[in-house]
C-alpha cells in the first residue's frame, strides 16, 4: 500500500502518521512523522517548498516542539496528514525521491514532543478509583460521593513531564511508617507506575468561555502514552487535605509518538454505561471512547522483560470529551500544549490493573517475575515500559513505547 | 534622596524598584521600574547602551514578560537595582535628563509581569489551615497529622493566572444543595477571595537535585500579590480525594509589580515556633519570614470601599524557604517564571483572616459594609482589592494593588 516497506506488527502504519520531535547527529530538532521502520524529515519537505501553501512558516518545523505547528490549526494538519499519505502511497511521488527527507528510525533520538503549558490528572477509570479508595480509605465505601456525578481530576506538574528513555531517580520524601507517629525522610520504599493515555490540546479556549461535548473533538490534538510516575508511602501521608503533591510531581514519562485523533477514528466504541445519569454539559452524543491495548511490562537489571498488566482505553468510565467539558465548564482556559491525561486505566481483572499498588494489593501480595524475581514495588535498575496499540481488521496504530529506568536515590538532605 | 519626588506613603521608594511589564498607546510591552508615580522604561534605557554591559541582549526589556530578564541571573538584575538606585538618587544622572525612559504611572497599562511555568498553592498558614478545617471537616481535630510535619500544598492552574484589572466572570459548577443527594451544575453562590502572597522563582534547579534551605533564597526572584480565587460550594463537593480543581483554576489575579527580595532585606522577621521539631531538610537557620501588612477591601458597584481584613505575611507558620525546600526534596524541578503562592494568610483576630470563607464563619455571619450592605461571599460587580506594603522607620516598600470585579455568570451550558 506504500513505497516503505511496513511490517504487519508495526505501530506505525500509513493510518497512523504521528508526530513527533527528534534529533540525529546532523540535524537539530525538528518535527518528523513515523512510518514503518521510517521516519519523515518534516522541515526537510518543507525546504522544498512543497508544504509552503499550508504552513509558509517553515521553521514551525524546525523548533524543539510542536506547539507551532500544532497552532495552525487542525484546518492545516489535517490535509498535511493527508497530503503524507497520498505521497506515502504513490510510489512516483516527489517524496518517493526525496532521499534525505527518509531516515531510519533506529538513527534518529526522539524527544518530549510538545512544550507543555498546564498538565492535568484525571481520575476516571472506575476500577482505579475503586481499588484506590479501598487500599487507601476505606473498603465498604471505595468511591467518593462525587466520583459518579464528575470526572474528578487534579493539576500535576508540567516541568518534570520527561521523554521516554530519561531515566528517573528513585525520589526521597517524608514517610510515615507502620506504627511511627512522626515521619522520616528517606528514599520511597513505594515507588510505582500509573498506565495512563494522555490528550493534547490543539486549539484554545478563552478564559470564561466553555466548550460544550459535542465541540470537544475540535480542542483534541492527539494522544499519547503517559506514565504518571508515584510514590506511594510519600502520596498516602501528604495528600490530605489538598491531594497529591511530591508523590507525583518527580517525574511524568510519555511516549515520543502523537497519535492524531484522525488516526483513532476506526476505533471509536461505546463507553460504559453511566449510572447515575450525567447532567447535561457532561452528555456526549456518539461514541468517544477508543480501543486501544494498553500493557505495562518490567524488565529487572539484565533481566528478561514481564508484562505485568494488560488494559485497554475503552475502559475508562469518564470519555476524553467528557473530561475536557468539565475541565473548561467553569470558564478555565486551555492552551496549546495542555497535556489532560486519563488517570490509570485498570480492567476488571486482577491482571488487568494499571499500577503495581493495585496489582499487588498494596504491597500485600508480590508479582513473580519471569526471571523468578519477585515485586511489590518497583527496585532500582528496574526498567517500565508503556506500550498501546489499536488493530481492526487489517488497520494496525500504534502508540510505540515509553520506557524509563530506575536509578537509585543520590540526594544528600 | 531621589530626584523624583516621592510621596511619603508611596508603595515605590527608592527602596523598592520593583519590576513590571507596561504598554503605552506608543510602546509595546517592556520592562519597567516603578518610582513614586513614575515608571522607567527599561528598554528606553537599555537603548541608550548603558546596560549593555549587564544585559546585552536589549531585547530581553522588550517581551511580554520578564523571564528573560530575571534568566540573567541575580548577578545581573542585584547590579542593575544597584545602578538604577544611584542614578535616581544622582541629580547629575544621565538617566535625570533622559525625559522618554521616565514616564507618569497614570499613563501605563500594566500586564502580567511573567510567564508562569508551574503554579504551586502552599497551605501555610496555621490560622487558615485550622478555621478551614473546622469548617470543612472535623471541629475537633481542625489539622490534620501530617499539617505540622510539612508544608502542605497542591499545583494550581498557570494557565488561568491574570494580571490585576482584569474582570473575572462569576463561574458554574457543580454543587450539592443543602440536603440534596445530587448536584446541579449552577453559578457559584459562594465565591471567595484568597489573601496570598506569592514568590517568583529566579533560578532553576536540574530535575532530580534538591535545593537546601541554605540556598533556597538564591532561588527566589521576588514576591508579588496572589488572590487565589476560589467558589466554596464547587470546591466542597469536587475536592475528596485529590484536592481543589474547579473550585479554583477559573483564575488567580496578582499585582503588577514584582518586589525583589533584596528589597525586604529590611523587612525580615522570626517565624513563629514550630512543634514538633522539623524534620532536618526543613530546619533553616536565620529569619526567613516578612514583616509585610496586608489588606482586602470589597468595594460594591458605584458603592464605597471596605476594607473587610488586615493581614500579615509573618503570620505564615511555614516560611517561603522552607515551602520551596520541600517543594524541590523530591527532585522536582523549579523553572524561572514558576510561582510559589503562601496559601491563604490569616492571623489570630476575626478581622485578619484571608478569606470570606473564613470572615462569614462558613457564610453563616455576614459581613456589614460600610454602606450597609451584607456580604457572606461575593455578588457581582463587586471589586476586590489586595493591598501590601512594609514598613520600618522611613523605609516604606509597598506590593501596589491587585484590583478585580466581578462580573455575572454569563455561559449557557
Amino acid at each position: 500500500m506504500t513505497w516503505i516497506s511496513i511490517p504487519p506488527d508495526s505501530d506505525f502504519s500509513i493510518h497512523n502518521l504521528p508526530y513527533g520531535i527528534f534529533t540525529t547527529p546532523q540535524r537539530n530538532p525538528r518535527a518528523g512523522v513515523a512510518i514503518g521502520d521510517r521516519l519523515i524529515d518534516l522541515y526537510a519537505v518543507a525546504e522544498q517548498g512543497w508544504l509552503d501553501d499550508l504552513v509558509p512558516n517553515r521553521t514551525a518545523f524546525r523548533q524543539a516542539c510542536l506547539n507551532d505547528l500544532i497552532h495552525c490549526g487542525k484546518d492545516v494538519t489535517s490535509v498535511l496528514r493527508k497530503r503524507l499519505q497520498y505521497w506515502l502511497t504513490d510510489p512516483d511521488s516527489p517524496l518517493s525521491r526525496l532521499e534525505s527527507a527518509v531516515i531510519p528510525r533506529s538513527e534518529v533520538r526522539m524527544h518530549l514532543p510538545v512544550r507543555v503549558g498546564d498538565y492535568t490528572d484525571f481520575y476516571s477509570s472506575i476500577e482505579h478509583a475503586t481499588n484506590v479508595g479501598k487500599l487507601f480509605r476505606d473498603p465498604d465505601n471505595a468511591l467518593l460521593p462525587n466520583w459518579r456525578h464528575l470526572p474528578v481530576a487534579y493539576h500535576g506538574r508540567a516541568s518534570s513531564i520527561i521523554a521516554s528513555g530519561i531515566d528517573i531517580q528513585r525520589p526521597a520524601g517524608q514517610i510515615l511508617l507502620d506504627g511511627a507517629d512522626a515521619p522520616v525522610f528517606e528514599p520511597t520504599r513505594r515507588l510505582d507506575f500509573e498506565l495512563e493515555v494522555a490528550f493534547l490540546i490543539g486549539r484554545e479556549n478563552a478564559l470564561g468561555q466553555p466548550i460544550a461535548t459535542q465541540d470537544a473533538e475540535d480542542y483534541i490534538f492527539g494522544f499519547l502514552l503517559f506514565n504518571d510516575w508515584s510514590a506511594r508511602d510519600i502520596q498516602s501521608w501528604e495528600y490530605r487535605p489538598l491531594g497529591p503533591f511530591l508523590g507525583k510531581n518527580f517525574a511524568s514519562s510519555v511516549s515520543p509518538w502523537i497519535v492524531p485523533l484522525e488516526a483513532l477514528e476506526p476505533f471509536r466504541t461505546e463507553g460504559p454505561e453511566q449510572e447515575p445519569a450525567v447532567l447535561p454539559y457532561l452528555r456526549a452524543a456518539g461514541n468517544h471512547h477508543f480501543n486501544i491495548d494498553l500493557e505495562v511490562s518490567i524488565q529487572p537489571r539484565e533481566g528478561i522483560e514481564t508484562t505485568v498488566c494488560r488494559s485497554n482505553y475503552r475502559h475508562l468510565y469518564w470519555s476524553p470529551v467528557q473530561q475536557l467539558a468539565h475541565h473548561v465548564s467553569n470558564g478555565c482556559n486551555l492552551r496549546i500544549g495542555d497535556l489532560l491525561a486519563s488517570g490509570t486505566i485498570s480492567g476488571r481483572e486482577a491482571n488487568s490493573y494499571g499500577s503495581l499498588l493495585e496489582l499487588s494489593q498494596g504491597g500485600r501480595q508480590a508479582l513473580t517475575l519471569r526471571d523468578g524475581s519477585q515485586r511489590t514495588f518497583l527496585q532500582d535498575y528496574d526498567t517500565v515500559r508503556l506500550r498501546g496499540f489499536a488493530r481492526q481488521g487489517e488497520i494496525r496504530v500504534g502508540f510505540g513505547e515509553v520506557e524509563t529506568t530506575i536509578l537509585p536515590n543520590e540526594s544528600n538532605l
